[in-house]
């Protein structure tokens, strides 16, 4: 296979030049380009991504930061990014902030030193919010706000939240719950929780009663989900419908079997996410889709805009959610 | 926070003394290494594996490759191994082969370059098996015979298997299937197929009709997993216990429930792996668990060990499975 330097050396031009002509950035001459041009046809050289990071001397390594990769929604996005970006020639690298000791600030470092070339930061933080805001650097979030430098990725979390109240209405919800997720120490800044807003906003419109409980987000023990929904049914005897994320409505659909609660006749349900996992339940639950591997694929495609230096100013991409009707509600 | 730096200042020796008395390798005078002790003690450092890495100019890196971390199974040990690699001052690297590009090859020259320290491989290579064969570098197998030269960790199958074999066999099975994993292309040598013999031959000696299902391994497409359930219930309408992993598992139990199979009267089934999956099903699929965070353990552990130059000979660590009843069998 021909390299950057054979096809220098065909052209009887500097590798530089090669790279000018394949960047398309810097000044060439419109005959040398030609030149270029003609040798890269006659060796059938493919100049890609990896080839191009490698001449540059970066170190190919993108950092992909998630609370805890066992989480289904980030062993998801993790494995979607790593995908991408090893398509893109670069490679993955992973840190779980749920855990006391971590390498948040120590990714920060390397990647000021140029030991790493982007972050993708995928919701939450255990720093302070200003040692983000003051770096210029690649770094993209992952349904977070981390100020205007940085771009973010994320659904439309408005129209999530509303899609998940206005199916619970349709399906006859008189007295609903929703498990808001916190982590404990301090709020999280992160624009899925606009869905909440919207959801409690959208049902008491409609003289519904509503209900926000407060859990822990997102926790990798399991049996904190089902205790928590054991309990629900205890103190809410009257529930006939809840919102809650993957790992929460499996649980919560695990306990209302257990009670003997019919679904969705007694109690509906609806999920947010929608990872594999919601697939393998039974009854199917109802669920807005997070497009998890589009948000993957928008990430990683503008961290590696940032790192070849294009400027992104105040760039929100937001994409769409969709509702997948189950068999835990009746919307129609 | 005191460096090696000042403790060898402290001590009037070179970082290499102090470096040398705290991994108790080379030759240091008797009177010099109290002195340093004496200033480590001085100075409180605490000379960690970060600072270690440091010293030493490796690259920090270790990487986990594994067929698709989406996988719960893998999700959980890449989760578990970040977590313990970051305590022992490495980052963590990782790779999913399962794509048909990926970066597999690349890891390993990475390796030869010492441009990564170690590199732990979760089973399914698509390289040829030779590659490893001749590498004395830090590798260490997940559940996967790379030859002598590479330690491996897994759990005892055997014994695996044939738990699994007497908990339906308690339960009255009289016509079992079970499902076992092949990838399309080649056969992967994994020391977990064991648990299929056993499984089988448990199942003959006791005169009860045993088959065994091929099924692609492991894919992250959930609706592969159902459209085989509900092939299985098909073709097999007298099947009365089904052995399967997590996703096939959790599959099985939806598709008796959307044919009104009781489960476990008319169905017994139990999975092998025990992510954290099963105990969100309704009812709890009786599982034979991997202590998937112990495995994860000993596997970084043994990668630090050859990392600082211990020699491994033909080292196996097999952990125990350990049965966990659930409301899918009736074995007591």
């Amino acid at each position: 296979m021909a390299t950057i330097q054979d096809v220098a050396k065909h052209a009887q031009v500097g590798v530089g030049t090669v790279s000018r002509v394949l960047s398309g950035k810097g000044y060439v001459k419109e005959e040398t380009r030609q030149r270029v041009q003609a040798s890269i046809e006659t060796l059938n050289y493919t100049p890609n991504e990896m080839a191009r990071n490698l001449f540059f001397r970066k170190s190919g390594i993108v950092a992909v930061i998630v609370p805890d990769v066992a989480h289904p929604f980030f062993a998801q996005f993790v494995n979607a990014a790593e995908m991408v970006l090893c398509e893109q020639g670069y490679q993955t690298m992973i840190c779980n902030t749920y855990y006391e000791q971590n390498y948040e600030q120590r990714y920060l470092e390397m990647l000021k030193q140029r030991r790493m070339d982007g972050i993708i930061f995928g919701a939450h933080t255990v720093l302070d919010i200003s040692q983000y805001e003051n770096i210029h650097l690649p770094i993209v979030a992952l349904d977070r706000d981390l100020g205007e430098n940085i771009p973010c990725v994320s659904v439309n979390h408005k129209t999530g939240g509303k899609m998940a109240a206005e199916e619970l209405i349709r399906s006859g919800c008189r007295n609903v719950v929703q498990f808001v997720g916190i982590k404990e120490e301090k709020e999280v800044s992160t624009p899925s929780n606009v869905r909440h807003d919207v959801f409690e906003e959208t049902m008491k419109q409609q003289g519904i009663r509503c209900q926000s409980l407060h859990v822990k987000w997102p926790t990798p023990d399991t049996s904190y989900y089902r205790k928590v929904s054991a309990k629900l049914l205890e103190d809410y005897p009257d529930v006939d419908g809840v919102f809650a994320t993957d790992l929460m409505a499996m649980a919560v659909l695990q306990a209302a079997q257990l009670h003997r609660k019919r679904v969705p006749e007694d109690l509906k349900l609806i999920t947010y996410d929608g990872t594999y996992l919601i697939e393998l339940a039974y009854p199917r639950i109802t669920a807005i889709i997070q497009p998890i591997d589009r948000l993957a694929k928008e990430a990683v495609h503008l961290v590696v805009d940032l790192i070849h230096g294009k400027s992104i100013q105040n760039k929100k991409i937001e994409l769409q959610t969709v509702l997948r009707p189950g068999d835990t509600t009746m919307g129609d």
